[in-house]
């Protein structure tokens, strides 16, 4: 039987040494059914290889206009050969073209964030000058700068970096992105997901849907279904000094405006507009009547749900109040007594 | 008499069913006198219909060159059809013309934000993939993409929304705007605006100018003359959870940076650098010489002048001092204990 | 002897009138040796002048092919005159081209922020509207747009500012900027520096390298080796309000994400997530064993190192304490009881 764990066909764009700056997979296709898989497998090898356009044709042509992978058919008319990539476990990352294959699957929806093997994803993907001409290799975008200017182009600089924007790749339906730049390639952003402006997703981390996102989802954070980020709201991310805990946001919650949390949240839970709660953060905890319960640091609620967060503004305390549906997760505090 | 609420020619772009993508209008009138809705009327139906270059011509012609309503003579150059939209009265968004129409006004600065009549409009703007070739509905984007790509052009999608950039519309005068993305059509910029890289307004939503907007003006709301809002610094818009609260800032007050506030404010108001005020906020007010007037929820401070609110960094207590001029205020609040 | 402050030749682009719009600087050069500042007096005169194709040739070919200022050898491929700024020393901004001079000699890191001239820099900038069509004057800009959009070509306005994006004239090496739009001309970014969306960098303002820059630097601020700025962290600006208290942030230190300082910073200090530090912030200041110290005003903790901000989670109070390895500071802090 063949082991198919992610396959695709793409295009790529590459420096004057013929080194990939860029992959574009417009179908990619993940842990195929055996059927599926057995076709891929008599049509193309193992790993990191490239294809004619009457090969993308005919296998596109086997697998039928219904299903998803057939929209790779139109790269078909490329002039010139196609990247395949097919793997067959989820490995560490061994290039630009599976480091590609594998953001794809996440915008592509096929993947949730920290499903995948991202191991070493950094130092292989190219660090790149993106322009309106297209991606440029920084060694010679000098060059290329100079010789647009004297010809009279523009060329606009969009931004140097190795990870490109998502909606030049992918456009997953159903969403609004209302500044290209603020959403990476990899970032899942699900059904009815709005980032506005102020608002960003990394890659590897996103929002299930419906979401309104104001604020900043950091690589490995996900978000559930209803909640919201408000403008400038934090997540921690554990590239940025966030340690080992991992973020997730459960349905219905909401982190305020310029407020942040080091530490998951679970369902109907608020953050108040302000307020950053880290996971060292000490807080206080007071059941519905407003009586403390007991003195905690917020590490300790992580998880939680039905928790709301304010710092009092007459005492400077932060306290955690439970929301009215909380019965019982007071109950499982007051056992922790 | 003819009644004319606002008129404008313009020029659409559309999918492949000629479905509109978006509307430019160059010069829109808003509230003619008699004399210019009569002339509206003889040669145009109210409505949303079309007319032709010519038609375009003639009516500039009698315009004369002195009226900013000429500066649509341009659009006599085009190949085929333009667009008119002639409202008689202000009522609710009928389509995508009227809506683009309205956002047009506020951005021309005819009218100010919260003045229109926007219901449905959400419901009555396309959402578009706005590219660097132009706007492509998302349902064709994929195809546009892969082609693109395939014949060595780069396809930049800037973003993927309902509501434009402004700067792609309008340009107001006397304004800087560090990044186009931050600004929406629909915004009212006035006079001596910067808008920072950091700052972003949305539609229905502006600053009488001049201001330094380094944070983010939320929709419906309004800063007034010789305001700033620090980086970051959030205004609670109706739309993200700030009930029905109407935020407006009124002249020569400052949002610092990181604060933000869920009450307007009137005039020399400031708030510190990270100090978020919602409407449910306990505040401590103060008068000039430190002693505590009352206590009270931010709310019924709204509106008030000369205040000065900071969160106090011995006692965590949030308070809110009356500035040098505010012995009114202070009287005023006096009366109220 | 031949006083040479900084010379550059470049390439400028024109508003309808023949007014400079922009200047490109390819290869800027600063305080030569004796040898290279007669070679340059014996070619050009100072001031702002024009050269020939064949003189940018000629002089490049008298360099050498090894200097890096040889790198302007490109625009002898220019149609028309280059443009030339030879300046004796570091006087007032003249006009467009000596300040773009001065914005690219910070980004080609041969100045670094604050130790230019670079009085009158805002009068003398011309607010410009950037395009993917390139700059156009703002009083030209609606009839230009007008015409792309008959001709079917998108328009797309970038920004409408004195101050360019700098990636479009300057990339330097082993830097990522992962929205273009977010750093001005002028920024200074050291090697290794990686500015995030969320990051931004003013002009004659930097980090040194290497940094994580997910917040704002200032205009005026500049930050050392190995620190880091959460997102949005704000560093005051002596153009925002900041007043005369010059911002700069030593090596090893942190501003957590929704942090700011209004205060310098020495070494290994961490300002934690959502902390505002302004200079007038009463600061409790603890050894560490967690006893108080001193009551201080922040601005009076000015540039110190090993110092670790926080708003207790209890009290409220903003505590200073100490870091591991801060013995030092604690005694000159003792000394000044």
């Amino acid at each position: 039987m063949s082991q198919v764990f992610a396959f695709a066909i793409g295009h790529s764009r590459r420096n004057t040494n013929n080194e990939p700056l860029d992959f574009f997979f417009p179908a990619p296709i993940k842990e195929p059914g055996d059927e599926l898989a057995q076709l891929i497998a008599n049509r193309f090898s193992a790993g990191i290889t490239q294809c004619s356009p009457e090969q993308v044709a005919a296998f596109c042509a086997e697998l039928g206009n219904d299903h998803p992978g057939a929209a790779a058919a139109g790269l078909a008319d490329a002039d010139g050969p196609l990247d395949v990539v097919l793997l067959t476990e989820d490995g560490p990352i061994e290039g630009a073209a599976d480091a590609y294959l594998k953001l794809h699957l996440m915008s592509h929806r096929l993947a949730l964030p920290n499903s995948l093997n991202l191991d070493g994803i950094f130092a292989k993907m190219p660090n790149v000058v993106w322009t309106n001409d297209g991606p440029v290799d920084p060694r010679e975008i000098a060059a290329v700068q100079l010789q647009a200017r004297l010809q009279g182009r523009q060329l606009n600089v969009e931004l140097v970096d190795k990870f490109p924007r998502m909606v030049n790749y992918v456009i997953p339906s159903g969403v609004r992105v209302a500044d290209g730049s603020r959403v990476r390639l990899g970032a899942f952003l699900g059904e009815g997901t709005t980032v506005m402006p102020e608002g960003a997703v990394n890659f590897n981390a996103g929002a299930m849907g419906p979401n309104m996102v104001e604020g900043r989802i950091s690589q490995g954070v996900v978000i559930g279904e209803h909640s919201d980020l408000g403008g400038s709201a934090s997540t921690m991310g554990t590239l940025a000094g966030g340690g080992e805990i991992k973020i997730t946001i459960g349905n219905h919650s909401l982190v305020g405006a310029n407020a942040g949390t080091g530490i998951p949240l679970g369902d109907r839970c608020t953050i108040e507009a302000g307020l950053y709660v880290t996971a060292g953060t000490p807080v206080t905890v007071l059941d519905e009547q407003g009586e403390v319960i007991r003195q905690a640091k917020a590490r300790e609620l992580s998880g939680g749900s039905d928790m709301l967060f304010v710092r009092n503004g007459r005492t400077g305390r932060i306290e955690c109040r439970t929301n009215r549906k909380a019965i019982k997760l007071n109950e499982q505090l007051h056992a922790h007594n």
